[in-house]
C-alpha cells in the first residue's frame, strides 16, 4: 500500500505488512505525544476536521494528533444549517471544501459517503466513521493496543487469545477489529455474545478462512479464563424486545474486579471502545477496575493519538521530517501520562 | 483607499484602482494557497471569526487563508445563548471581543450590524455578509474570477460581455457584483430574470450612469448567445405565487451541457456563488456540467482564498513580509489542485 | 503556592504572595497582549478548551490568552451528544481528555464538577467557571484591574475603599472578589443590596475576621459618596416577587453619567463582570457613561486576558521563556489598543 496521498477509507486496505508499517511509525510518534520533544514538521499545514455528526473524542483526538506535528485545525461541527441541507451533493462540498485544507478528517452519520466525499476531493480523506460502515482508525488503535500490551506480557500477536463480548452484531467497532486481526496468524477468538446478538458469519467465515480458531458463546465467565485480552463492548438496551431481557443480558456480561480476580489470569488485558456507561446500573465495564493495572482502555484512547499522528506522517509523507525538524519541549510536562 | 488598518465593510469602498491593488496581491498569494511555498508573515496574529450566522464555507475560508499566511484563528459559532441575547449592544460586545484579536471577521443575520460593529471595535473588521445588504469579499471573488477566466480566455475585463441568470431581485451576490463590475469600462450587461425577479431600477441606473450597456430579458436562451460569461444564480421557491409557477421559470432557466452545447460559444465561462442544489428537480445548473473546463464554480471558491489572504494581507500590512517569511512546503500536495 | 504543574479551582488556594506573584506575572504579559511584541514560549503546547456551557467571552479569552503565549487551541462547546450524557463518568472524561492536550481550561453547569474532572485528569486544569461555585480567573482579573486603576489614582489595594452593588446573595463573581480582596488589609467594603438580596453573612464575617470594615445599605447615592471604586452587578428580575418590585430596586440601583457627576468624587472607577443589559429599560448600568474615561468595564476584559496568560505561563512554567522567546510584532497593530 502507498500511504503518501492517498484515503483512509476502510480497513479493508490493510495487509500486514501496512498495519505493521503504520504502528512502527505510531512507536516513532510516541515521544512527541508524550511530550519530551515536540516537531514542526507539518508547519504551515491545515487539517480540514468535517464533523457532520458529533463525535467528542473522535474529533479531538485527531486534531490534537495534527497539532502535534506541527498543523493547524479548521473544525466544522453539526450541518443542518449547511449547504448540505440545502441540496448541495457530496460532490460539490468535496469539490469546495478541498481547496482549504491539506488533508481531510471526515465523519458523516450515512454509510458510504466518506467514500463519495473522496472520490471528489482533491486532497487526501481519512474516514473518521461513516455511520454503521467503518471506522479504521478505531480499529487500527485497537490492534496497535493489543500489540502493545502484548509486547509487555512478552507476547505478541501471532497466537494471540482474545475475547470479544457483548453486542457483536450490530457493533462497528468489533466488525472493523476482527477483520484487521486476520492480517496476523493462528488467533484463538472467543466471541461471546447473546443468541440475539451473535457475530455475522460472513465475518466468522473470514476468520476461519484465514486459519483462526472461532469459538462462539453466551457464558462470560467460561470464557475469559485461557484468554490474553477481554475486549468488551456496549449492549444496547434497544436490541432487545424489553428492558427485562435487556438486564438479564446486561448482569450476565457484567465484567468487575471480583469476576476478574475469579476468572481470569494474572494479567489477562481489559480494553473496550469506550465511552463506557459508569452510571450504578449499567453492569457493562465497573469503576471497581479502575485501579486494575491491567485496564487498557485510557492507553487505548492514548495510543489513538499515536496512530492518527502516523497515519497523518505517513498520508502527507513526513515521517523522517518528524524527528529532523524536532526539539525538546521546554515546558511543565511531569503530570502528563501518569 | 488605504487599506493598512481599515475596515472592510462595502463594495462601495472600493475604486478600480483599489480593486486592481487587491486582485495584483491576490495574484501573489497563489503559490502559497497550492502549497509550492509556506509563510509565516501573520506568525503569532490572531483572527477572531465571529459568526453570529451559520456559513461554513465562508467561515472555513476565511480561516483557511488566515493560516495559510501564518496566523492563528479563535472562532465563535451561533448566538442563542450569547451576551447578546441577554441584551448586550454590538458596542460592548465589540468593544471586548477586539481585544482577543489582531483582525475580526464577523457574519450577522442583520443589515448594518457589522457596521455598527466595526465602529466599536479596536481592530480592523471585515464583513463577512450582513443579511441582505453587504458581502463584499463574495463580490470581490467573483470579479477576481471573471478577470482571471478573461486573461485564459486572451481578453479582459474592459468590453466584457455577461448575462447574470436567475433572481436578480432579492440576490445581494449580483447587486454587490454589479456595483464592483462598473468600475470598469464598456461593459455589456445581460440580465435574465423572472418579470417579476427584475434587477432593481437603482442599479440598472447605476451602471448605465458609468456608460455600461444593459439589457433585460427573460429568455435564458437568446441571451447566452454572444457573452463571454453566464453567471447564475438560484431561484427561490418562496419567490412565487405557486410552486407550479416556480416550476415554470425553473425550467426555463435551467443551464446544463445540452442547452450550453446548443446556445453557447465554446469557451463561455459559468459561474454560480455556490451552494447549487443538485437534487434531480432542482433544474438549476445541471450536473452534466461537471466535466465542462468552462465551469468555473470550484475555481471561484478557490479564488476566494486567494482574494481573503489578500485582504488580510493589505489591512495587517504584511504583503512584502509573505515573500520575505516564506520557504518551500516540504509534505506531499500533489493532488491539491488538479 | 506552587503553580508549576497544579490544577487552578478556588480563590481560596491563593493567599497574598500567590496574588502577587501573578499580577507581577500579569504585567510581564502586557508588551504581547498589546502586540509590541510575539511570543512562541508555548509553540507547540495545546489547550484543551471545554466549556460544557456556553460562555463565549470567557472560552475566547483564555484561547486567545493560550495563543498569544504561542500555543494551539483544540475547543469543544455543548454536550447534548457527548459522551458525558451516555452515562460516561467524569473521570472517564477526565482520563480520556487530558491525553489530548497539555493543559485543560473547563466549564461546567454543576457545581464541583471541574474539581472532580481535575482529581481524575494528567494535565493541569483551570476552572473556567462550575455552576454557581468558583470562577477563579474572573475574581483575579476584577482584583487586578483594582490593583491597576488605584496605580492609576495614586494608591494602592490597601485600605481600598469600595462599594459592592446590585445582587450580592446569588453573585458568584462578588463572592470570589471579596474573598480575595480579603488577603489584602484595612478595606472599607461597602455592600450596597436590597435587604432581600443582601451579601451571605459568612461572607461579612469572614471579612470582619481578616480586619476589614464593612457596612451595609440599601441606598445607592450615599454609598457612592466616599469610594475609591464603585463594582456594579446585575439584579436579576427572577429573584423578586414580582416585575414591580424588580423594576423598583433597578431604578434605585441604576448609574448613570448624572447620578455620577452628582454623587461620585472625580476619579472614582466603575467596573461590572460584564455583560451589562444595554436595553432601555434595563437601568443597570447606563451606555451615557461610555465616554467616562472611570468606566474601566474593558479594561477589566483586556486585563482577563493578561491574568490567563499569567496563569498559563505559570502553570506551565515558562514565565521567562515568554521573554526569552519573543520578538517585535511586524504587522499592523496601531488600532488595537486605543
Amino acid at each position: 500500500m502507498k500511504f503518501a496521498g492517498s484515503h483512509i477509507l476502510s480497513v479493508s486496505q490493510f495487509e500486514r505488512a501496512d498495519v505493521e508499517h503504520v504502528f512502527s511509525v505510531a512507536d516513532r510518534m510516541r515521544p512527541f505525544a508524550e511530550r519530551e520533544r515536540m516537531t514542526k514538521a507539518l508547519d504551515g499545514a491545515i487539517l480540514g476536521s468535517m464533523f457532520f455528526e458529533p463525535s467528542t473524542r473522535t474529533r479531538v483526538s485527531f486534531g490534537s494528533a495534527f497539532n502535534l506535528l506541527g498543523g493547524e485545525v479548521r473544525e466544522t461541527t453539526g450541518f443542518e444549517h449547511s449547504a448540505i441541507a440545502k441540496g448541495e451533493s457530496l460532490y460539490d462540498t468535496a469539490r469546495v471544501l478541498s481547496g482549504y485544507s491539506d488533508v481531510i478528517v471526515m465523519r458523516h452519520p450515512e454509510s458510504g459517503s466518506v467514500a463519495e466525499f473522496a472520490a471528489a476531493s482533491r486532497v487526501p480523506v481519512i474516514n473518521g466513521g461513516d455511520g454503521s460502515n467503518e471506522h479504521p482508525s478505531q480499529a487500527l488503535l485497537d490492534l496497535y493496543t493489543i500489540r502493545k500490551e502484548r509486547e509487555h506480557q512478552g507476547g505478541e500477536v501471532d497466537g494471540l487469545r482474545i475475547a470479544l463480548v457483548g453486542d457483536l452484531r450490530y457493533g462497528r467497532t468489533v466488525h472493523s477489529l476482527c477483520q484487521l486481526l486476520a492480517v496476523y496468524e493462528g488467533l484463538h477468538i472467543l466471541l461471546v455474545s447473546p443468541v440475539e446478538l451473535r457475530m455475522p458469519e460472513s465475518i466468522i467465515e473470514y476468520l476461519r478462512e484465514r486459519g483462526h480458531t472461532v469459538l462462539e458463546s453466551d457464558q462470560l465467565e467460561a470464557s475469559i479464563k485461557q484468554v490474553d485480552i477481554v475486549y468488551s463492548t456496549r449492549l444496547q438496551e434497544e436490541r432487545f424486545a424489553s428492558s427485562q431481557e435487556a438486564d438479564l443480558y446486561r448482569g450476565r456480561f457484567r465484567l468487575n474486579q471480583s469476576v476478574y480476580t475469579e476468572h481470569c489470569q494474572p494479567n489477562t488485558v481489559i480494553m473496550h471502545p469506550l465511552p463506557r456507561d459508569s452510571r450504578a446500573n449499567a453492569r457493562e465495564l465497573d469503576v471497581d477496575l479502575n485501579d486494575n493495572p491491567n485496564l487498557a482502555i485510557f492507553r487505548q484512547t492514548d495510543n489513538g493519538v499515536l496512530v492518527r499522528m502516523a497515519l497523518f506522517a505517513l498520508i502527507l509523507d513526513v515521517v523522517d521530517l518528524v524527528d529532523t525538524e524536532s526539539r525538546p519541549v521546554q515546558w511543565f510536562t511531569a503530570r502528563r501520562f501518569k
